[in-house]
């Protein structure tokens, strides 16, 4: 038996219009001679619309009872996929979490795929040429509903396909994965292929082709990973393990753009780790999302630099201010309207003179802090630079 | 332990306001030390738009997928309102069909309850002062989802209740059972009480307070009935076994009137089932909901006239034509425009000259059929006479 898993993500689901189209796809397949499980999201606006209505109706939604309303939206998209496969003659299944057994560990909103039932699979899989499963969600042990997380039909999709060990494509509005976001910079390129640990980069960077947690699982369970338009047959990218001989490995695979950055420096620190310890406290209990972090011992003296996401950060510079009080010489500063930009690449680690290539190309533009990792340098420039960085760097690495 | 269920139709739960109002209510019921079974049907307009949905994406939805996309609404409703009970401290947990455990027989859009786990409730109400229950669903021993029909929810309702053995109170729109529909005669007056059997004549007449099928239920395990409205605290009406000696017992309990009645007579057939059989098989097959019958026997001549429930007819006339063509002596004679007035009521039994009264009170109005139980008399009319005909009944039996 000849078995692939595909996941249509909600924009592909929309109206009747494009559910056909997925519909003619999946029909494609069967007719190649695959057995396909359909991996779907909830439509269009459909998960925002149920948090919506969940916000109406109680200010705080208690998690177990928001992933019984968010589990709907799944349900309502596999059962009308289902039909019009049904009616195309296509013998076909919708499938929820209960009649699949996806098990899961109980962190209502956040949960993690423990188990899945191949046998159900296989079994539903005799008398059907399509099983439409319901993404995103999944239950506990207890027989609750739990979900995923934003973006968990990815990883529903990614976990099947692990399982059963076969290929998982991922239709979206995205023909495919781009060295920079088209929107920023049209002239991006799309790439054929990229490896598992430049897409954790990329997804992580913002790049939200895909769901960071289903690269991971494709990474450990090597998960042969396309990802494409659901719109065209346009050909998408691969995600692979590595670039084989037969695969050019570029120097840079892509770059991201991340908006609403805050830098906060912190100069001439004691040394010693009270006093990081001290900061990163009162930045979790603000629950502000930090990003990059820099740290630079400078004699007897340490500077602390680190961006925050996009936060409301309202009286944080007074309560640093007020747990730094007894070591006046520290001062604090802060920047606002920042923009982050990245680049990533496998091919960073054996290619000499990157870093250097980076910071010519950009030289004319004001840099705040910078932090690499072995495949990835990202720094932080004022906003107002953004498209002259991206247009520079796209340009030097042939992006 | 006190335990009890109420069920709470579809407007009862439209918006944040109304939901407010049933968790206020059901709170009220905890308050007095009661562990509560909430049934609830999907909101508002849900249900409808989803059979829209459906339609709107094929032209007819498999059966199976259909009630995989009805059951959402349900379970909406189900996980809003549990929401709402926890946000004000009660301890409750909706769940669904898979998660009580609610079995059913295949038949889809409209399966028959099978079997209610009473272990799954009970082991749930330890830890719960409430359940919030998806009414209108179930699901097969093959673990596929299932409805029991429209208006399914009161059957979950009365089935949970006489499978526990406990009260069934039902919400609505409606403050209670009328004795007429107030909408057509604002005087109507609300019943405290009223028999099983009454109701069953009036919900199947069109009252449409409680699903007949709720109604033989409670009448098969003598479920103790409430229905009243959840808009305000007036009393609601009880279905009752029996009036007891403490209640008196009308002549009549009620009257209704359904709209869009056409009358089809044929008259001068030979003798012998045989027409009379080809004559309903046309009807069939033409799918026509055939209501009153009346067949009279005239020397060796049979003259036949029913009535044909909102329907699209078409060529039903030229079909009965071709099939009795070789019976010239026969005729046939189609009537537009009739209403049906029925009276319903136990005391019937033994009231005598009820019919004489029910004739003399319409005497200046045209009937064209007449057809009675043992506890209701029918009758059609012009749907010009419709008003007249109800005061004047109203009036003469004291509705």
């Amino acid at each position: 038996m000849k078995l692939i898993v595909q996941k249509y993500g909600g924009s592909s689901l929309g109206d009747s219009e494009r559910l056909n189209n997925v519909a003619k796809r999946i029909c494609n397949k069967v007719e190649e001679g695959f057995k396909v499980l359909v991996v779907v999201s909830a439509r269009g606006e459909t998960t925002n619309r149920l948090i919506a209505l969940a916000k109406e109706t109680v200010k705080n939604p208690e998690p177990r009872e928001l992933d019984m309303l968010l589990a709907t939206g799944e349900q309502i998209s596999a059962s009308l996929l289902s039909m019009m496969l049904n009616d195309r003659g296509i013998k076909s299944k919708s499938m929820n979490a209960f009649q699949l057994g996806l098990l899961t560990t109980s962190d209502y909103n956040e949960a993690q795929i423990k188990a899945i039932n191949k046998e159900t699979i296989h079994k539903n899989l005799t008398n059907n040429d399509v099983l439409v499963i319901t993404g995103f969600q999944g239950v506990t042990e207890e027989g609750d509903l739990t979900t995923l997380g934003r973006g968990g039909s990815d990883t529903s999709a990614v976990a099947l396909a692990a399982s059963l060990n076969v290929k998982c494509e991922i239709y979206s509005n995205f023909a495919g994965i781009y060295t920079v976001d088209p929107k920023i910079y049209p002239q991006a390129k799309k790439l054929k292929y990229v490896t598992y640990d430049e897409m954790l980069e990329m997804a992580a960077l913002g790049a939200k082709v895909l769901h960071p947690r289903s690269v991971e699982i494709a990474k450990k369970f090597n998960v042969e990973l396309y990802c494409a338009s659901s719109f065209s047959d346009e050909e998408g990218s691969y995600v692979v393990d590595n670039y084989n001989e037969y695969i050019e490995e570029p120097v840079l695979t892509g770059l991201s753009v991340d908006e609403n950055q805050i830098q906060v420096t912190i100069f001439n620190l004691p040394t010693g780790h009270f006093f990081i310890n001290k900061i990163f406290e009162i930045a979790a209990n603000k629950n502000l999302n930090i990003d990059m972090i820099s740290i630079i011992k400078n004699n007897e003296k340490v500077d602390i630099s680190f961006s925050i996401v996009d936060s409301v950060i309202d009286n944080f510079r007074e309560l640093l201010n007020e747990s730094l009080k007894n070591y006046q010489e520290n001062f604090i500063d802060f920047k606002n309207d920042l923009v982050k930009i990245s680049v990533v690449g496998i091919g960073m680690k054996k290619a000499r003179g990157v870093a250097s290539r980076f910071f010519k190309a950009i030289e004319d533009i004001p840099i705040f802090l910078v932090t690499t990792s072995e495949i990835k340098i990202s720094c932080l420039i004022p906003k107002e630079y953004k498209q002259k960085a991206v247009e520079s760097l796209a340009k030097e690495f042939d992006l």
